[in-house]
């Protein structure tokens, strides 16, 4: 038996797709029946159920997007940084393992090889590394579960959601029985506002970067696989293997959707910032070879973005237009 | 047997003197003897001493003042709005009651009788409510417990100071075995950078303001007592009764203390925040009748300011000037 909590929201429904279509025997549990927010609800409901494993799907990720969090920093902190303590103090005194939908949106950049030593690069949009990365992209690398989180509140600047998560991913570093399952900019072949090859096409203007990414699905399997495969608790980067870039995902958006729209690039971070977005957003590539490592199979980046994009299926009535 | 975390601050410490000298049955428990921080080790201590209660002083203030919270803003939701969780659930999975020192730094301003209405007053520093204050004193009153924070992230602006205290209050209000002691600007006869009357003799400038105050050992003892009485769980408003203008705290030093120099006012609140201070600071009145009505003595703020100040202990070498 399984326990899901969060099903209602954007990652909590693809867990709750793959738990239905694997057969697994599981509960998902709603806030109507169970105030899970609350230690002795919690640990009341686990007592009686006494289930093999807990997903935790639930957090507060700020709508239409992170600029949000910057307003609403109480829902933020809660939801991020002190509920995932709820979870695990609760699945401590009871004796269940668990895992935490946790975020890669700590780190800013990736990693260089600079003379044999690995570099932090924060930002992978400057000349310098825009022409590295077109004549050697195999020199950059992603961020290892062993690096410090570059883009928190122990790091400013950082958007107040991901202050909020890297608290989240501390504050679990000392529970031996759980999973922190880092997810990067999801997507999958279904339109929705939630979906990064969704936004990108509804973006008035399109912020070019270099990003690893997460399939949903892909990412619900990988973690599920995880425990499933008994690999060692603590922190995975779970996106697929790989980076793309802005540019790369909008040319496959438009070799295969053929869209009526032509797309523009912000002129630079300025003009971003300036216009479309108030608070600073991560970009960052990870690395999966602890991933992989562990025995799990997943895609790389372009195989899982054209696999949505050609199983593509738009929203009937998609006209809202999003920035950022 | 009491267990008190938190003994080396400024607060613990004076816990600690009360336990000591009324003889109780008590164990200061250090970071370095038991990571307290850590849900299982504090679980598992409290399970081997089954202790009666448990104090919680530690928290994270900042140092010189709370301006170096917006700086430390990890450290400060970790110190105050998280950990305050990981001593609840502790508490809860031994079945141990508690006491937290909470703060009253949530609230700004004060409550003003309007035509028979309670009506807040977040700034009594404005010409009407200084003429209000100089005429008609009674007619000003404190926030309730069951008032509302009126400074804090969710009904800013406000420090992250007091962000994060809210946050740690709003987090504990389903522990059924726990106080929230509500202390406010501490101070007593020992002169040291963290007593308010240190503070105020200490500063270049003064700034005017209109408090409720906590005499620091009166506070203790009250907090205690509330236990001992046998009052309900939930938040207490710990100030001495009544409130007190800056002015007349800094003419009760003049008068008893007889300090060579004599004292500048900020002139007003532009004044103060450019030149002294980053962050905006809690002013605020609070009402003690919860305090009083469950039976705990407590003398009134006046009484409580003045015998400091003629059992006034100076520090041997106070060269120091802080601002703010």
């Amino acid at each position: 038996m399984i326990v899901l909590l969060g099903a209602s929201g954007y990652v909590g429904r693809a867990f709750q797709r793959l738990l239905q279509q694997s057969g697994e025997d599981y509960v998902s549990l709603s806030r109507e029946q169970v105030d899970y927010t609350q230690y002795r609800d919690l640990v009341d409901f686990l007592r009686s159920l006494r289930p093999q494993f807990l997903i935790n799907a639930a957090g507060y990720t700020g709508k239409p997007n992170v600029d949000a969090c910057e307003i609403a920093k109480a829902d933020a902190l809660r939801g991020n940084a002190m509920f995932p303590l709820v979870v695990s103090h609760a699945c401590q005194s009871v004796g269940i393992a668990w895992g935490h939908v946790s975020s890669g949106c700590i780190f800013s950049g990736g990693i260089v090889d600079c003379d044999g030593r690995r570099q932090i690069e924060p930002d992978l949009t400057t000349p310098a590394m825009k022409y590295l990365l077109a004549t050697n992209p195999k020199a950059v690398h992603g961020f290892r579960e062993t690096d410090e989180p570059n883009f928190s509140f122990r790091r400013p600047p950082c958007s107040f959601y991901s202050g909020s998560k890297a608290l989240g991913e501390e504050s679990l570093a000392d529970d031996p029985f759980a999973y922190l399952w880092r997810l990067r900019i999801p997507f999958n072949q279904q339109d929705c506002p939630r979906n990064y090859l969704s936004k990108l096409q509804r973006y008035g203007k399109v912020y070019d970067n270099v990003n690893s990414v997460s399939h949903l699905d892909d990412y619900c399997r990988a973690c599920l696989d995880l425990w499933k495969l008994g690999a060692p608790f603590g922190i995975y980067n779970v996106t697929n293997p790989g980076y793309v870039t802005t540019r790369q995902v909008v040319e496959m958006i438009g070799r295969v959707l053929l869209p009526a729209r032509s797309f523009d690039y912000w002129e630079n971070d300025d003009e971003f910032y300036r216009v479309a977005a108030k608070t600073p957003r991560s970009n960052c590539v990870l690395d999966t070879s602890k991933l992989i490592a562990s025995g799990v199979k997943i895609r790389g980046v372009e195989e899982a973005i054209m696999d949505s994009l050609e199983s593509w299926q738009a929203e009937p009535d998609r006209v809202s237009v999003h920035l950022t």
